[in-house]
């Protein structure tokens, strides 16, 4: 194999993303220089920031550049080295970008032990998402036994482990989702007390039924409705943690109507990106690792095939399209 | 003198509290039952957080009741007790309201010493306000030295003081006044290092010169258009201390346009209000009282003569015609 097939990104969306915005094209196979070493890549991690970064306006990422490698996480095995901290074979899990082979030096790549985890949790339940979901629940809003904590986009990867541990820590768990049969996984296979499902005719209703002892701690995915509603349920001393705001990325903002309610309900908001937080990743996903490997910590994955499926996945994660953990199989 | 002079609310406002909402009424003077003590009132304070009790809203305090005396907190000195912890002549601080005498059992009372502070300290800069002050500045907003602090209402009861602190706090100070002559005190007298006037026609430009480092640290006590431009200036980790909003208070809710900012600069918001941190309160005021007492924290007062003042002294407080802490003076 002498070639690379990669994908670029071919332009900025100025709304909605396609994957015309994106091209694949051919490499050479990158060859290991000193202290390098080449990844044959399994999965890409598919991600919501993933849309900031397709937009130059300013975030707290850098602009993915148009014409260069879509960035992201994967995880692969390594298939030459000359970096003596990596060996041919080891498994590793990095910022591989969307091409079928990555050249690294270490920066940003970890060896990992994939005998007891599957390879591609480390992008997902004992990765970065599993982090993010960790340091929102345990730094922010911090549940306490009998709080009830509201989880959006539940049955994503990273809602799908906030309610999850914050069911193990005693608070009463109601997750948000897109549509009967993800509200059913979340609470008929993750275990959450209730999930409401956003697409409900009578969202409003339902969110103040699952909801009589109001609402504690918000672990907020995606803005929009969801959010508004649960803002009028929340309980004095409420703590919000703003993960992400998925409806506003290719739609209108979500504003916050009345700042009176801080004083009113003395709420705490808080935004997050967890890579400022890299300090804490060994704790959060030690523990989240011991969890899934004992099987006490549940997930679940949706599997495009094949590098040239990234664009229209990144497409549909957008949406909603995913169901758990959105990646994309290479080998 | 056998009567007792009060000022009761009359009606509640729908939209623009006036002098007219409030009536004056005669009742006997108060007596000293067993565990009691009367309280020949010397101030009454006036506080922003009086318009919030004023409607039946649901809010963080119970609604002043109509036809009831108008509640407050105010000073004077005892003149009747038979309460053992309360002696004939000493100085007390407690909710006595808008009257000329006080009826309390010890519940909210405490005695202050006036020999090195005055009286009225103690509903003002060594009182609620500077407790506020300190609170929001030290456990919300926790500046650095060398960072850059907001504060809006700077001539206020409560941002003066906060100012003052982050400036012993190595913190750049920059505060937001309406008028140049609040603004020629809060940079001249109480040492801010800058302070932009929101009445100005160019107050957005004005704001973005005196703040060429953006924000790290906001104490909000206004909302509106000077919250909305503070916003604009955030930097990363910034942290907001929502104290007061006094801009809509008789107005349009303030709403907070975007809530991208949370994830872009990665923004920590919190309302607070200084009651639920009594614990706090000897610490607050310990540290304040002493930088009052040897001259290092500054702080004006605005003196409204007579209990029959106290009605319009609180239309003019929402409306900014205070400088500094408004008091009343009945004796």
């Amino acid at each position: 194999m002498a070639v690379n097939k990669q994908i670029v990104l071919d332009s900025r969306p100025t709304d909605k993303v396609s994957a015309s915005h994106f091209r694949a094209v051919e490499a050479p196979m990158p060859k290991a220089g000193e202290g390098e070493f080449v990844v044959r890549q399994h999965y890409l991690s598919l991600d919501p920031y993933m849309r900031g970064r397709l937009s130059d306006a300013k975030s707290y990422a850098k602009p993915q550049e148009v014409g260069a490698v879509m960035g992201g996480g994967s995880v692969g095995e390594i298939v030459e080295s000359k970096n003596p901290k990596f060996k041919v074979g080891d498994h590793v899990v990095g910022p591989g970008g969307w091409q079928m082979f990555a050249k690294g030096d270490g920066l940003g790549w970890n060896v990992v032990d994939a005998s007891h985890i599957p390879l591609q949790a480390y992008v997902g339940v004992v990765g970065m998402p599993g982090a993010t979901a960790w340091y929102g629940l345990n730094e922010i809003i911090k549940p306490k036994a009998g709080e009830t904590v509201v989880v959006s986009a539940a049955s994503g990867a990273v809602g799908g482990v906030v309610g999850q541990l914050a069911k193990l820590k005693g608070a009463k768990v109601v997750g948000i989702a897109g549509g009967k049969e993800k509200c059913g996984y979340v609470q008929g296979e993750l275990g959450f007390d209730a999930c409401v499902d956003h697409r409900s005719a009578n969202f409003g209703d339902e969110m103040k039924a699952a909801l009589p002892n109001g609402v504690d701690g918000l672990f907020e995915n995606v803005g929009g409705e969801p959010f508004l509603q649960t803002l009028k349920r929340l309980n004095d001393f409420a703590r919000i943690a703003i993960c992400g705001l998925i409806a506003s990325y290719e739609a209108a903002p979500t504003a916050l109507p009345d700042m009176r309610i801080f004083l009113v309900r003395r709420i705490k908001i808080e935004g997050f990106i967890v890579s400022d937080h890299l300090n804490l990743w060994p704790k959060a996903l030690g523990e989240i690792g011991g969890l899934v490997a004992s099987g006490k910590l549940k997930y679940r994955e949706t599997v495009r095939e094949g590098l040239e499926a990234a664009p229209q996945g990144l497409v549909d994660l957008l949406s909603g399209g995913n169901f758990g953990k959105m990646l994309v199989k290479l080998v």
